[in-house]
């Protein structure tokens, strides 16, 4: 069995009561909130966000009901952001399933997430605890501001790797980091221990960010659930093209700036762009990259006593890099 | 000098005070957030929702800075659903300006939107008050619930007067009923005063939006900043025309069934839509129903000592009826 699998099933006990309390947790008046919401939220998903604060709660040495009942929290704040995400790219799937903007339009997207965010800060309440809660809706705003940030850049080709990783940072990082720290938090951790799950939070959620954005490029349909080359195709500039793009002749480039004002990708130029990507080492630097942040991400564990929970967590930044979708 | 005039100008320097900390609280890293945020607060509004927790909080005994810089909370949590409900209306115009979605796009009002929600629950969290807080994530729930509920009934000539109250509550009274309940708690009001605040907010808001639905029909493009008839042309039954059509004959309800499902509505349709309404006595009927809401809203206020805190409250519910955008 492959270490992805491994840890998967050791987590599966974990992963069923995340689930259980996603749909429990999940109540409305009305009935079509309900239908979106576990659309977005049954169709799959990693749980990561879940995993990382019951983990990480764990590690500081609180388990039992209430953390499981407290980690729909980022499942449901994550969840208003690929709604909202899916509007914004006018996305047609979302995990091998038609996205919701398709199936109900994008009006009621957007309020499907307003909902859910709404709920995620009801749910965080009830743990009252400010410092939990002020993680939280720093980690909100951030995200927003993330998610204009790259809305600004939407097709600059020449977008500096500086900014590209402040709005990796900012849109996904920030809220994969508040999982970590709120769970040390809900664990009551020492303010160090909390400190250091937060930054390991955040250098797991830049690796594993850098891995979506090359999965995006060299995985299939099947394993992504969406078309090969979707950043690219909704003006998304990513790492493997940022560096190619530095790199390269001005001929590729300016063929590449061509390509990225059509309105269809045909097949060819996807061939092509994913050539230049390789030929250059687009692909190797950006997983270099991603290694080197899961590394830095294991690091802050080092200050925890070794033990089946902190390996559980060093085991989880391995498969963020190591995952095949 | 009108009433209105004067309860404006005995409210002048509340209202500077509010706009000065819209301003002050008002920060972000990424300078298209501020530019959309000040679009969107700083072009005008009633601040009604301010307005309303300043008093209320006052009313119980306390005022000052804090007050004010509070009452941002509001302002911010109401323009991040009037850009959200501009999305989905897709509208042109607000207050007499472009609207954000057709200056900035879609796309950027949705994630503006957010970062207000955010901040919004962020200046709340700075309360520390457990009981503020969930007050406002129970209205924010309910808000997206009652747009949805919108939603699902656009175009509905069917709708019943049951529903239609369910969804003026959700998306419109809650939130100012949760401002003058909220103001009480931040005046540390006895839970009987908050109590009263807050059905007084209720009947306050209910009052207001049917105001709002009879003058989108019976006033003038100069007041109301958008087209006359904009609910009708959207798709949002309301009073007037729920009341008409249950009295109207069969051979006018499919005149007006036709008109809703035009792309355009010409202005002999609009025209013969007010004709209808007004000879059938939807709006008196409408009118009736707000001006019931707002001695409602009154009522509460016996409990409270009669002085001019509490005047101002009682001019506030005439102002909102008899306003004229």
């Amino acid at each position: 069995m492959s270490p992805d699998k491994i840890l998967i099933e050791r987590l599966q006990k974990d992963i069923n009561k995340i689930n259980l309390f996603l749909e429990k947790n999940l109540t409305s008046r009305i009935p079509l909130i309900l239908e979106i919401n576990q659309h977005i939220l049954l169709a799959g998903g990693k749980r990561l966000r879940a995993l990382l604060f019951i983990l990480s709660s764990r590690l500081c040495g609180t388990s039992g009901q209430r953390t499981y009942y407290f980690s729909s929290i980022f499942e449901y704040l994550h969840a208003a952001s690929l709604l909202h995400d899916d509007v914004i790219d006018n996305a047609a799937l979302r995990r091998g399933k038609a996205s919701a903007n398709t199936v109900w339009g994008n009006s009621t997207s957007v309020l499907a997430g307003d909902f859910l965010l709404a709920k995620s800060f009801s749910l965080a309440l009830e743990t009252q605890s400010f410092k939990l809660l002020s993680v939280l809706s720093r980690a909100s705003t951030r995200m927003a501001e993330g998610m204009v940030l790259e809305l600004i850049h939407n097709r600059n080709l020449n977008l500096s790797e500086d900014i590209y990783r402040e709005i990796l940072i900012n849109k996904t990082a920030i809220l994969i980091s508040a999982a970590c720290q709120t769970g040390a938090i809900w664990g009551k951790a020492t303010l160090e221990e909390e400190d250091a799950l937060a930054r390991y939070g955040l250098e797991l959620g830049v690796a594993f960010q850098l891995i979506d954005d090359l999965l995006d490029y060299t995985s299939t349909k099947k394993f992504l659930g969406k078309p090969v080359g979707s950043d690219f195709r909704e003006g998304k500039i990513t790492l493997p093209l940022i560096y190619t793009l530095k790199v390269c002749s001005e001929k590729d480039k300016n063929k590449i700036s061509g390509m990225s004002k059509k309105n269809q990708l045909e097949d060819k130029d996807l061939q092509f762009l994913l050539g230049i990507i390789q030929s250059h080492g687009g692909f190797e630097y950006t997983r270099k990259n991603a290694l080197e942040a899961k590394e830095k991400a294991k690091e802050f564990l080092l200050r925890f006593k070794s033990n089946q929970n902190r390996q559980t967590l060093i085991d989880m930044a391995d498969f963020v890099v190591e995952r095949k979708n």
